[in-house]
């Protein structure tokens, strides 16, 4: 039977993920595939450490280079994460002419090209499904499933920690602080929670998405973003009020021959299958003609999550070597079918806005004609708390579709208003299915 | 650039579809993938009917001959249906070196390993994603994207008409027949309809997913099948009011070293995910090892979602033809990952079980006494109308875990008490995630 000599470099908590699987399974899947996985090597600094992986002897190596210049090893699996080493560590093996498996979304979304073509130039495969929604396989989805689809729309949960704040706050009424805090506790959160809960690692992801579905590489910086910080859980209460429940989204999206590629927390229907996605879980709705609008969900990150996305990619990787078809399906094949990226000012959606407005004679009066003269119409107002002239109240307002510049403009004119006591918080509505 | 010559045998709803988003994202496809998909023939008995798709000249011919003899075909797409030519037509296909594409279920599912092995032979390949859950890449995950993976359950809600019967019935309020009918004038059900109620479509997409997920072919034979004739707009409202939503199920899992295939109606939890596919939607949830849980979802059925799904290995097919590999993933390779199809009456599960009864004194001794001597243990009794010593009142009781074979003569035991109106309805209860 034909073999894949594998390295793996980096042996952190998915590195000991993908070696288990591959111990524990590597019979399965020769017999399910024909093709053979070996673990010949996996390089780590620490080589002390109990992974609670039994290795076998000889395999663990202090050094990427006895993997990386190991002319046995057909296929290099990148688990370092970052943008420095790890990068070098690909470059190297692509200009081996070795496969490369990666989960790197950082590095695909800031040199997803260079590598690319890379990977092009020696013929080598890169694979990288654990880079977006570990336990979903949504890039096989996007490379290969929905190829014959146009895309019109990519919607998805990316972000555990997010998703699993969000639910938290509304199962528990429980403010954001709180959750933060105990999602840190519970190891849900990082110390350093800036990369989950500002959007930044959902626009790395959504980057990924976007290139594939739309032809083109996109880096993190061409995707708008916006965290969940300001959400309250006034928000998340006045949302489910009106029929919506708040999400963490990345939407990429066709707006006539432009793309729309943002991150922010979103109304979207409580009936919406994306809706009902809770806790740590991901999902990724995607909108294709001719299929239709499909849902794909799954723990998004962990240990056995993402290892089985990786094993996934060695499977296909050494499906291709052992077949001599490397390059059957290329990290991306450029075909842009887009004219440029929609600004996030010509946006056009309908507006969540919440006030909070000092109660008294001709308040109404007052922000309604801020919002005629931007050209945003009102559909509904909400105050469902009791008046009370002494201390503001919430006032929640939803927006017929507007244009998002002119909506901003209304809201930051409507924020020096006296009868304002805050800076309102605005939230987009999408009507997914 | 390289191309695959396409002959598409049958030129109905879904031929059509696929021959349009052939024409319509040809150029799409080719600059995605590499290769172009050309579309040489469509055969097909009636060359005269409109099907609103405008083939170019030449193309479409009333014999599948002249596609299955043409050394200038590389790939054959079998969408004539049923058991009888459709099999003839791929088993000349693969004999003559063709790769094949299907979405023929009622044929896999009973010669599925004939096809297989021919396929083998001649070194083809042999595709059928729209064989199931025409709008979800079902097959292409439990083939590949999940081949890692120790499978460990899959659970599917695969045919749209029961789904859209079921949740109508939920959402109207509705009687069963009423549904059935309206539904049979929409569309979206058969005039003859047993093929979806009786639970016998889903049976053959069960066995082609059982075959995948456990690594042995089965037939459509080998599924227990239960349809939802039986369930009663009362099943569902007190199936709701205990938390639970009913959906036709097909359920393969691993049970030690046996695996069971059985297709019957089952309470899941209103809080799972598959408890909130509604209507023409399929979904598929699929508990894997290391992986987890992951749910797919999208249109089951119609035209452009199957179309979608024909294509998708079209694409799959011409990669493997234009780089040399066909046969890289064959239809199943062949590793029972199992000792034997546990028989229907070893399973244990917890019941639904609702009864007709007079109320009146001694009732509940009668049938606790049956449950209790067939080692059934009652978690808990519901009856919500009041009492009426004259009138049968419906009283619901949820068992702990027990042994079917045991419940089953339970129940026929209390069928024969005078205390029972009716045959009582049974109903498993699934706790899915």
């Amino acid at each position: 039977m034909k073999e894949t000599k594998i390295g793996i470099i980096g042996f952190g908590t998915v590195g000991a993920g993908v070696a288990e699987c591959l111990l524990k399974n590597g019979d399965a899947i020769a017999a399910r595939t024909g093709v053979r996985p070996v673990l010949r090597r996996v390089a780590d600094l620490d080589t002390v450490r109990d992974r609670g992986v039994k290795l076998p002897p000889g395999v663990l190596v202090n050094d990427a280079a006895l993997i990386l210049d190991d002319p046995e090893i057909d296929l290099v699996v990148e688990l370092v994460g970052g943008t420095g080493a790890a990068r070098e560590f690909i470059k190297k093996a692509l200009a081996a002419g070795k496969s490369v498996v990666t989960a790197n979304k950082a590095l695909l979304s800031k040199h997803g090209a260079e590598l690319a073509e890379l990977a092009d130039k020696s013929g080598a495969d890169l694979y990288f499904e654990a880079a977006v929604g570990g336990g979903i396989p949504i890039i096989k989805a996007l490379r290969e499933g929905l190829a014959g689809d146009r895309i019109v729309e990519v919607a998805g949960i990316l972000n555990g920690t997010c998703n699993y704040i969000l639910t938290r706050m509304e199962k528990e009424s429980a403010a954001f602080d709180g959750v933060l805090k105990a999602a840190q506790a519970a190891g849900f959160a990082e110390a350093d929670p800036g990369l989950d809960i500002d959007g930044i690692d959902t626009a790395h992801k959504a980057a990924i998405l976007a290139s594939l579905a739309f032809g083109d590489w996109f880096g993190a910086e061409q995707v708008s973003v916006e965290g969940i910080r300001h959400v309250a859980l006034k928000d998340i209460e006045y949302a489910a009020w009106l029929g919506y429940r708040i999400k963490l989204l990345a939407i990429l999206k066709r707006a006539g021959d432009e793309v729309q590629l943002r991150v922010h927390p979103a109304l979207i229907p409580c009936r919406s299958l994306l809706g009902h996605v809770d806790g740590v879980f991901n999902a990724v709705w995607v909108q294709g003609e001719p299929i239709g609008g499909t849902l794909y969900s799954g723990r998004g990150a962990g240990r056995d999550a993402t290892a089985s996305a990786v094993v996934a990619d060695i499977i296909d990787c050494g499906l291709n070597l052992a077949c001599g078809c490397r390059g059957r399906v290329p990290p991306l094949r450029r075909s842009p079918t887009f004219t440029r990226i929609q600004p996030m000012s010509e946006l056009r959606s309908r507006y969540y806005i919440r006030l909070q407005v000092v109660d008294r004679p001709g308040v109404l009066a007052q922000y309604a004609g801020v919002f005629r003269d931007h050209n945003v119409s009102i559909a509904s107002v909400t105050q469902k708390e009791e008046a009370n002239p002494d201390h503001p109240v919430p006032l929640v307002i939803v927006t017929h579709e507007a244009n998002e510049a002119d909506t901003q403009a209304a809201v930051r004119e409507i924020a020096d208003l006296d009868i304002v006591s805050e800076y309102p918080v605005l939230l987009r509505i999408e009507d997914l299915a």
